[in-house]
This record gives C-alpha cells, sequence and structure tokens, in this order.
C-alpha cells in the first residue's frame, strides 16, 4: 500500500507540475518571503476563510487520485474516491475541477504554492512518518542485504519524537508496575520479591486495590479508574500548587484523542476556527481538516526564538472575524513542536487574558511538561497561571493535554494520557463525557502509566535513587544533545536554529541557494524536502522537511529530534556538516 | 457530573412527560403492536429519511439542556450547549422548536415515541453503562456503610460484556508473555524460568523480536507491527482456509475504533446510509449519528430467532432510497449483539450476495466469533463465506471487526483489536491508512494480545494444555450459563426468550402487564426501563432495557450478560424468578 502511495503521490506531482510549468515562473516572481504571508487569502473564492479547507484538499493532490490508480479499481467495488467523506477526498473534486474548468491562474497559484513547499494539511500525517521515511525505510532494507549499498551503515531516525524506538530504555519502576498489573499472579511469588523493588509491588497492590475486582483486563469508568484519576488529581496539585479534581481528568489513548475530543465538540462547521501556531505539530491541522473547521494560524516569530506575540494573535482573531469565522479555541503548544521554545511566564498570563477577553476555549498542549532543558526557562501549566491570576472554574476554560509519550519516559507505544478540563458548564462536560463513553475507555496499561508519571517514586522509596538516576540521565542527555546539535547546525552556512528550551526538536531554517530551489524544482518537489532527501541519502539521517509543519512561505526548515543516542550524537554531526558543506558547495549562487 | 447526568435527565423527562401528558393517550391509542413499526416515517418532516438524526436529537431531550443547568452556567465561559457541535446538540435546537411553534402533535408523537421506550440514539452510549448503572453504583455505596440498606448482599452487574469485572480470569499464557513484554528485564533474569511458562517466554522473545529495537514503549507502524499483523494474518488463513494479507489487517485500540473509521469514511453527510440491525449494539447508532449520516434500520425477526430477513433488508433499502438516502453499506453484527443469534451459513451467502448486488460495503462485527455456545451452529466469517463462494478482492468490499475484548479472553481493559480491510481500491485504502495515522497507532499492549488471540499455544507448547484448560473451561461455562439462564427466563410468566446461540447475552422479550405500564408513565420512564429498575431495587441484578438497543415499537426487552460466575448463577435465577412474580402479581392485569 505505501508502495502505492509513494507512486501516486510521485504521479500526481508529475501531472500538477506537468500542467503548471508554464506557471512557475510567473508565480515565482510573485513570491516574495514573507510579503506573501497570505497568497490564499488573496486568491478568492480560496479566501483565508475557506483556508484550512483548501489546504486540505490541495494536500491531497499529492496523495491520491482514482483516475491515478485506475489499474486496481474496479467497476464492482462500491466505494471509490468520488465517493467518500468529502473531508478526505475533496481535493479529487478540485482536480476535476481544474480540468473541467481548464484551470484558471488563480487555481494553479494554489497548486503551485503547495507543490513549492505551501502548507499541506492532511499531507501533514505524513509529514513525520511520510514519503521521507518510506524512502528511509526502503534504504534500510536494501542495507540488509548490501552493506556497501549507501556511504552510511544504518538510518538514523530523527523524523518523530519516538525516543524507545532509538534506544532511550523505559523507567524501570513504571515497566515494574506495568508487568506486575498485566500479570498478577506474579504478585503472589515469593521469587517476585528477588526480582522487583519494593515499592513497585507495594504500587502494584495499591493499583489492583484502586480497580474493582483488581481487574486489569475490563473496562473502567469512561473517564478512567477513578483510583488513577485521583493520583493524576494529586499530582497536578503537587505541581502546581492549586487544586485539582479527579473529576476533571479524562484519561485518553495519548494525547490526540483528547484533541480530536475537543475539535470534535468545538467544530459545527467551516465557520469555526481554532487559532494554531505556525509552525505547528500536524495533529492540529489534521485535526481541524477531518472534523470540518478552519485553521486559522498565527505565526511564531522565529527572530525572537519563536516568540508568541498577542498583536499577532489579536491581527489573526481579527482578520478571521472579518470573514465571518467563530474563532473557538486557541491552540498553544508549550513547550512547543516543532520549534521548541519555552514560554515566559509573562507572556503566559497574557495568553490566558487574551483567551479571557475573547472568550475563546485555551487548548494547552502541555505534554512536553517535564522537557525544559534551559536554566533561565521554567514550565508552568496554564492553569496554575490562569489560577495565580485569580481565574477559576467560572473564568477561564481551559484543557490541559497531557500524555506519557513524551517526557523522560517517552512510552508513546503505550498509549495513554489525559485531559484535565476545566471551565465548561456541566451540561458541555457532559456531552465530553459522552463521546468518551462511546469507546468505552482508554486503554489500562496506558492509565495506569499516566498515574505512574504523575505519581513517580517518592524520597525514601525502593526506588527513588534509580528513579531519580535514570530520569535525570535521560534528561540531562537530552539537554547535551540539543545543545551539540544546536551549535553545530548553526555553524553551517546559511543555516540558523534557534535553540530547543524544551521538547524533543531543532527546527533550524535553512537559507537555501536559488540554484537549490531550481533543483528541487526540476526534481519536482519542494525545496526542503529536496534538501532532506539530499541529506538521508547521502548520510542516513531522516529528518522532516519544515513544509510538513507549514512555515512562513518562502523560508525552509526542517525538524530534527534531539532523541538519537549520545553516542550517535558526534557522528551525526559530522555527516551533516560534510553534507552540507558538499550540498552547498553544489549549488552556491 | 453524573449526578447531574441523572438530574437532567429526570428534570427533562418531567418537563416533556409533562408537557405531553395529555397526549399520551391519543399516542398509546395508535400504538399497536408491531403496525406502527414505521411510525418515525409516517410523520413527516421527520421521515425515515432524517431517522437517525431525529432520534439522536430525540435523545438529547434525556439527557441535557443548558436551561436546565442554569445553575451552573455562567456568562463568562465561552463554551454552551448552543455552541458546540449541533451532532451533539440538535436537540437542544428541537427542545427551542418546540417551545417556540407551541408544540404540533407530530413534534410531540416522537417525543412520547422516545420517552416511552422508542429509540435514543446517543443516549444508547448510556444504555449500556448509563442510568441504572448509576443507580446500581449509589446502591453498592449504600451497601459498603449499611449492609442491610437492600434485600441483597452486593450489586451483580449483567449491563455490559465485561467479563473479567466480574471474575473471569485472564488467559495465564496471555498475561505472562503480556509481563514479559513489559517489563523485558524479566528475560534476561533465571528466576522467570521458574515463574512463567517456557513458552511464553519463547513467545516474548518472538514478539519482541518483531518490534525494532525490542522497544514495546515505542510508536509502531500506522497499522500495527508487521510481525504481530503476520500473525494475525496467519491466524485468520488458519481460522477460513483462505488466504490473508497482513497489509490488510489494522489494528486499532478496540473495535470501535475501527467501526468510527469506517463511519467516517463512508458518511459525507445525513444522504449517506448505513442498515443496521435492530435491535444493535449502540456503538452503530452512535458512530453514525457523530459522523452525521442516518441510520437505515432493518429489523431483526425475533419470533425466528433474531432471524436476518433479505426480504427486509431488501425492503428497507428500497424504501431508504426512495428518500434520496444513498446506502453505503451493511452492518451485521454475528453472533449478534444484544440478540446472541448465530447466522446460519446459507444467510450469510445471501447477505453477501445482496450487498454484491446492492454495492454495499459488508461490515462485518465479528467480535463474538469464540462465542458460539450451541453445537448445530458454527461461526464462519464472512471472507470466508465470500471466498467460498468464487468472490474476491475485485467483487465485494468486507471490513470484518475483531476485538480482544470478547472471546474467551475477555480482555476488554487492554483496548486491542483489529480490522481485516478488503476489496477496496488502493487510493480509499491510502486514505484509511492516512486517518490511522493521525493517531500514530494503537497501543502495543493491544497488538501484543490481538496476534496471541489469533495465534494461541500450539499442541507440544508447554502452556497448552492448561491454555485449552482454562478456555475451555471459560466457554462450556459461559455455554451452561446461557442455558440455565435462557431456561429460567422461559419458565416466567410472559416472557419468552431465545437462545443464545452465541456472544454474550440473552434479550427476553417482556410482555408487560397494561398496569406496569401505566405505572411507568405515572413513574414518568419507559415500561423497560420501569420493570429494570425495579428489578434492580428487589434483587441488586442490573440489566439494560432494551429501549437502549433500540426494539419493535411496543415491545419490550432487556438485555442480560450471561458473564455473572457459574456459582452466582442459581442464587440469580432464584432471585429473578422471585422478584418476576411478585412484580406480575403487583401489575397483573
Amino acid at each position: 500500500m505505501r508502495r502505492y502511495s509513494i507512486k501516486l503521490i510521485t504521479q500526481m506531482r508529475r501531472f500538477v507540475i506537468g500542467q503548471a510549468k508554464n506557471l512557475i515562473d510567473q508565480t515565482r516572481r510573485q513570491h516574495h518571503h514573507h510579503k506573501n504571508l497570505r497568497l490564499l487569502s488573496l486568491l478568492p473564492p480560496f479566501s483565508a476563510a475557506s483556508d484550512s479547507t483548501t489546504l486540505v484538499s490541495s494536500s491531497r493532490l499529492l496523495s491520491s487520485s482514482s483516475e491515478m490508480s485506475a489499474s486496481d479499481s474496479s467497476s464492482s467495488l462500491p466505494v471509490t474516491l468520488d465517493s467518500i467523506n468529502p473531508k478526505y477526498a475533496r481535493l479529487k473534486i478540485m482536480i476535476h475541477d481544474l480540468v473541467k474548468r481548464r484551470a484558471s491562474f488563480r487555481f494553479f497559484a494554489i497548486v503551485i504554492f503547495v507543490v513549492l513547499g505551501g502548507s499541506q494539511v492532511l499531507k501533514c500525517e505524513y509529514a513525520v512518518r511520510g514519503e521521507i521515511v518510506n524512502i528511509a525505510q526502503r534504504l534500510q532494507e536494501e542495507l540488509k542485504t548490501n552493506k556497501d549499498a549507501y556511504p552510511f551503515d544504518e538510518i538514523i531516525y530523527c523524523n518523530i519524537g519516538n525516543p524507545q524506538s532509538l534506544g532511550q530504555q523505559p523507567i524501570t519502576f513504571f515497566r515494574e508496575v506495568l508487568a506486575l498489573c498485566s500479570h498478577t499472579a506474579l504478585l503472589d511469588e515469593s521469587a517476585t520479591h528477588g526480582l522487583f523493588s519494593s515499592d513497585s509491588i507495594e504500587r502494584a497492590w495499591k493499583i489492583l486495590d484502586q480497580i474493582p475486582g483488581k481487574a486489569t483486563g475490563a473496562y473502567s469508568h469512561s473517564q478512567g479508574i477513578k483510583g488513577l484519576r485521583d493520583a493524576i488529581a494529586a499530582g497536578i496539585e503537587a505541581r502546581d500548587g492549586y487544586p485539582a479534581d479527579p473529576n476533571d481528568i479524562f484519561m485518553t489513548d495519548g494525547a490526540s484523542p483528547g484533541v480530536h475530543m475537543m475539535m470534535q465538540l468545538l467544530i459545527s462547521s467551516e465557520k469555526d476556527g481554532i487559532l494554531c501556531p505556525i509552525p505547528q505539530y500536524p495533529l492540529y491541522s489534521a485535526s481541524i481538516a477531518l472534523h470540518g473547521g478552519t485553521l486559522v494560524p498565527y505565526y511564531l516569530d522565529e527572530a525572537s526564538g519563536w516568540g508568541l506575540e498577542i498583536s499577532e494573535l489579536k491581527k489573526q482573531l481579527e482578520e478571521a472575524r472579518s470573514k465571518g469565522i467563530t474563532v473557538r479555541a486557541l491552540a498553544v503548544i508549550n513547550p512547543g513542536n516543532p520549534t521548541g521554545q519555552v514560554l515566559a511566564e509573562e507572556n503566559q498570563r497574557d495568553i490566558v487574558e487574551f483567551c479571557k477577553k475573547e472568550g475563546l476555549v485555551l487548548l494547552a498542549d502541555e505534554v512536553y511538561q517535564e522537557n525544559v532543558y534551559v536554566p533561565d526557562k521554567k514550565f508552568y501549566s496554564f492553569k496554575k497561571i490562569a489560577r495565580s491570576m485569580g481565574y477559576g472554574e467560572k473564568d477561564v476554560s481551559l484543557v490541559s493535554f497531557q500524555s506519557i509519550s513524551k517526557g523522560y519516559y517517552g512510552e508513546c507505544g503505550k498509549r495513554g494520557g489525559y485531559m484535565e478540563v476545566t471551565g465548561f458548564t456541566s451540561d458541555v462536560r457532559e456531552q465530553i463525557y459522552k463521546v468518551a463513553s462511546v469507546n468505552l475507555c482508554s486503554n489500562i496499561s496506558g492509565q495506569i502509566l499516566a498515574s505512574l508519571v504523575m505519581s513517580p517514586p517518592k524520597p525514601g522509596d525502593d526506588s527513588y535513587d534509580s528513579y531519580i538516576a535514570e530520569k535525570e540521565g535521560i534528561l540531562s542527555s537530552l539537554a547535551k544533545r540539543a545543545k551539540t546539535l544546536e551549535e553545530a547546525l548553526n555553524k553551517l552556512e546559511g543555516i540558523t536554529c534557534n535553540r530547543a528550551e524544551g521538547a524533543m526538536y531543532l527546527f533550524p531554517c535553512i537559507n537555501l541557494p536559488k540554484k537549490a530551489i531550481a533543483a528541487a524544482e526540476d526534481a519536482k518537489t519542494a525545496p526542503d524536502a529536496f534538501y532532506c532527501k539530499r541529506l538521508l541519502n547521502a548520510t542516513g539521517i531522516v529528518v522532516v522537511p519544515g513544509s510538513g509543519f507549514r512555515q512562513v512561505p518562502g523560508t525552509w526548515h526542517f525538524r530534527c529530534t534531539i532523541l538519537p543516542q549520545e553516542d550517535k550524537i558526534p557522528a551525526i554531526v559530522n555527516r551533516l556538516t560534510e553534507f552540507h558543506k558538499s550540498f552547498m558547495d553544489e549549488f552556491r549562487d
């Protein structure tokens, strides 16, 4: 299936670029740095009001078309690309429109914008595990049969925040508790005491006592096991110094389902907008698109370390409102993904004030709350900030998303997390509960882990010292890796890279030479994707083009995780440096 | 929050019934058994064409209204029931309409239909863990502080297919493998060999070898770990005798997310219909409602053991089409939930032929495939049936849903499952893959369990004998319990109960005396809910009113699981018998 995907994408690219070739120069002339930030909004009828849907549509251009897959379509099958949910399939219609209307410039300008590195909404799903990852997997297969096929021994995946896939070890205490809760018969065996820490055994008993019938294989309450939510609420209180209510906790299979649930609740039509940072983690654009809403972008200021300016929020809010969009919520990712910045406390206060004043729900993606690497920054939850401003339940609607996939624990595969929902009326919360109930409950292993990350071993516990050693080992190593990679990147010609204050990513800006951009055009790919593919082929390092996250048009970036193990970092720096030099030598203007 | 729910439901009931009281008699006079099956379709503009949305709307009547929660609404909060997704909130509008339009009879007829046990779509989420379950939990709390508060010692939950919550033990081999994969350090300890079966250790190694870096804490491929999908495909092949492709497997957090994914794909608007059995597991109505489609009901024939008649399918399909509905798919639950029937092979062939002829996707809910209790019936997958008819990939679009929550394993809390997607063009499958990617992957513990249930220990394996003993112990006990309960129910005055050929439920029909129906009206509740509440208060037994699953209007049922442990069954039978007698004595006409 993935093979088809690449083929289809390639075929579609050829089709579009073929049709559009004579328009590319014309477009590029109008394509000044930063000035055409609002290119789409200049192009009615695809104004900013229909920004997200347009982009969804355009993005699909790159992924599939039933016309292109005639080889395996069959008239006797009932489902075709024409007949599926148009939130998936809208682009198909656009292509037909293009053909029918003999392609006005406006349409092609959008297409070109997208092909040349503009925003690609549903395509973004693929960004962190997309086309380049597929190529990487192919190379990896080739390396297995022919060690000398490429100038590198292994593929280094820096494309996704998936720490354990790169050798990060899970926290022993967490896994001990999980194993004991998975196979509770172990708790009755004396040999278990030799294999497990005493506090993991204690904790397993405590957790099992909180589960009716000690049945870890049973569905729980739709919001999650009450005793585990108690532990999470206590953890939030300890973190923030303000009360937390276990009834506000909705446990989820990772943060993503929580975000979907809130988008589904808030979005009724494309007239409902959600303010999202650009660059952004594609979950947001994808979720807004799937639920049929409008992404209202606000641009983070790269020059000030990916600063979040209230003036920019105001400007975009007003612009959206002038187009008839009801902006429902502001999504903030702190620490930032893909941009790695940590918000200043004062900035957070302004954001809370802004949401209160403008009547916006604050959707706070706080999954990287444990990942802060610089001494001058600290993570504060938005709830703590709001409460410290004197705002309570009746004043600010706030959803905080947390995940077991990030932090120092990195338990991505366990799919656990929660959202803390405050400042919603009981009738609205009842609706959230109802939707949570449709899937019965999130998985219990994830629930257990979520309670553990919010209530880890305490001083005096058997595991405490080793737990702290593991945790600090991981976090201090991540900080070192972030610093080393950031410094290395900043030494490269034409690359500027803000520091990773937090999260797991660097998002360097590449000032690509014109010759490289032209070569990318010839290769029918976005310039940053062109760079990333060349990097992969030369070094085995997998990074994600900035166009997968959206970026100021005409600027080019890539996202690189800081997750490869520390002993691999020098080699990565060397390979990257060497590659970049030869790339610049090849394309320098 | 749950407390609010009960309060709101009660308040709403009062409001509706208060307004409607003078219409009840009038309606009941028109309310003949079976004849008004199509009551809704007789009532334009709420015809069958808008069946599901109407019912969604009506159902919300019972759950909430911002008017009713004025006590905790606050003007400074941005989200109100008026401003959330109307797929959740539509009823709100209906109530307003009602008030504004001074309530025509047509509106109230629908309302009464719903209140008196008609279909309650989104309310159905609650059915299996709904109002009656809330009451049960309250009683349970009271019993903790006052053992003598009620004429029973404990609450017996027969409301939900959640076997381990009632004491069913997990299969040892499965949990051994899971524990070893959760805490892989165990595999290096010699003491582990004394604690685990040798084949569980072997299997854990095999699974870990299939996971890149042995990282069970890492995100997997969006469809699930390839090696585990290989095991599942091999299991399907062994079951069916026809090839299965691991690339057709999409692993999911239980069957529900798979159903949602397909509904999202197939439904573009309320003009898209899905044929669903009535009675049905409320996941289907809820999912169709959430994605904005139309549920096209087909009625199972209770008289012939919940038979699925092709003539009924045809009739409903034609009726829906005549109303402008494009019917996209046929959902079949086999073995049936809540009805427990197992389809005959010949019937399955007819269903496949019907789907092929009418161009419908066949959505086959096969989560109870291991739960067949009668010697004259056998489970055949629809894929096996289709392939045995000579239909391949190009002929029939078929999605088979499987779950680790059911069968003899009952691992509900682990949230694992898969869908096998066959007969879709590669471009459409690419879209399914894309949506699967948005949430990155299903949880790895669930994935591991899904592979285990499809490839359990084999003869000669260390665990084989104990595995078989556990499996057969559970299944034969379930069969006994089903038989005992069915026989006991059939002995009761006015109750007829089809046999549970499969699944985990009995769905007896209660012929309620008129006096009981009148008392239910006085108590402002549906007659079957009235019966179930009385049963709970008298015996501590929790069952779900038939109205939670939809049923032929004017008929009353309840769903009772066969899951309480065998030693509890005699007491359940006694209590139920005694209660029913006294209930009938009280209300006999």
